[in-house]
């Protein structure tokens, strides 16, 4: 399948990169791409600027939001949260139209030191997506972790529980397969229902920040205990 | 130990049951006990009136909240979070001072149809009580479960997670040793930090509710899956 993945940092590299991997055909968009190509600093984080994880992958094109949108069948949103309505503008609804969009970012600021959720409480990013991008099938999940895990579950022991929102029943069982393809055995999938479980969903950033802190790694996850019989 | 559980509502109830049945010394703490006990009707939830439970549980007195809060050595919140600050004021800093405070309130307010938090994101419930009463050791736990899981750990299958937040560490042993009397293994106790960690902890409200909502008991817990070695 053809995928868009929206965002050129380490949580679009690593889907990327797993999605290839896969066998997919995948293009990574980004507002400018001379200037994400021209980038030689590492970003905030630490992680190697662009052009050197670019290098030892190849086969994923780098292009504007708006033609990689065009090229994927399926588009992920991995921009930062604050950024992600203005990249899915550039991408442009027409792109958009009919697609499933997987929705794996959060609204979190860390302008004020510690971060914080906007919207909260009585909104969502992923309902805000889907608002402004009526046409596509918004599917919230892999928000709650570690982009590592997202890809590779297996990196923590034991059962762990990734989540899935959205208001369109084909598209929630479209990811729910491409998770299988990331290592997800179905079991750990849980429909938590509807575009507005985003909510709770996004809502869990700050502890997983609390937990990242205290643990000093982000090989973690959250598991549902007791969401099904036996486990 | 004399405990005060201030709040008549079922985790007050479950809370002092169960404190009752190991053998310690419980008075639970209302506005006006003689209202409490002439209500007759069950509560919102379904939960028979608290007289009917009281005639069960004959070895826990019934006080006012600043009774109950002189009588405890430690004090545990169990009221609406909404009414949290006014129940203690009502009890009284004298008779919460130097004393273990575990709070296990939520925020939530329901007047909207969907439950919303407040405080969230800059504040918490928590930090609220501590700043309001500085004298008190403020802990804040088991908010996160069922009040039925929070004294019967084993009702929920497998390893799974206690969270305790707080800015005094003695205070803390002294909640995880009660914990352990509840039957959480100190491994399942997760020690997020200071008392700004009880913000991720309340925004663990609303998945809680979606999560309930989608299987329909509440017969389940998080579990941090990787935050040791192991498990």
């Amino acid at each position: 399948m053809r995928y868009a993945v929206l965002g050129t940092g380490i949580v679009g590299r690593t889907l990327a990169g797993k999605l290839a991997s896969l066998g997919h055909d995948v293009v990574i968009g980004t507002r400018d791409p001379g200037a994400t190509l021209a980038r030689t600093e590492p970003d905030g984080m630490g992680n190697p600027p662009f052009a050197q994880w670019h290098a030892d992958h190849g086969q994923v094109r780098l292009e504007t939001f708006e033609a990689a949108a065009a090229f994927g069948e399926t588009v992920v949103n991995t921009t930062a949260g604050e950024r992600s309505l203005d990249a899915l503008q550039a991408a442009g609804a027409p792109r958009l139209s009919g697609k499933v969009l997987i929705d794996v970012a959060n609204p979190l600021d860390f302008s004020a030191g510690r971060p914080t959720l906007d919207p909260v409480n009585t909104d969502s990013l992923g309902e805000r997506i889907e608002r402004a991008f009526p046409d596509a099938k918004v599917v919230k999940t892999l928000n709650t972790m570690n982009c590592f895990v997202m890809v590779e579950p297996a990196r923590v022991a034991g059962e762990h529980t990734v989540f899935v929102s959205g208001d369109d029943t084909g598209a929630k069982k479209a990811v729910t397969a491409l998770l299988g393809s990331f290592g997800w055995p179905e079991a750990s999938v849980i429909d938590l229902g509807d575009i507005t479980t985003a909510r709770g969903v996004e809502m869990l950033l700050p502890i997983w920040l609390h937990l990242y802190g205290t643990l000093g790694h982000g090989d973690f996850n959250f598991h549902i205990q007791g969401a099904r019989p036996g486990g």
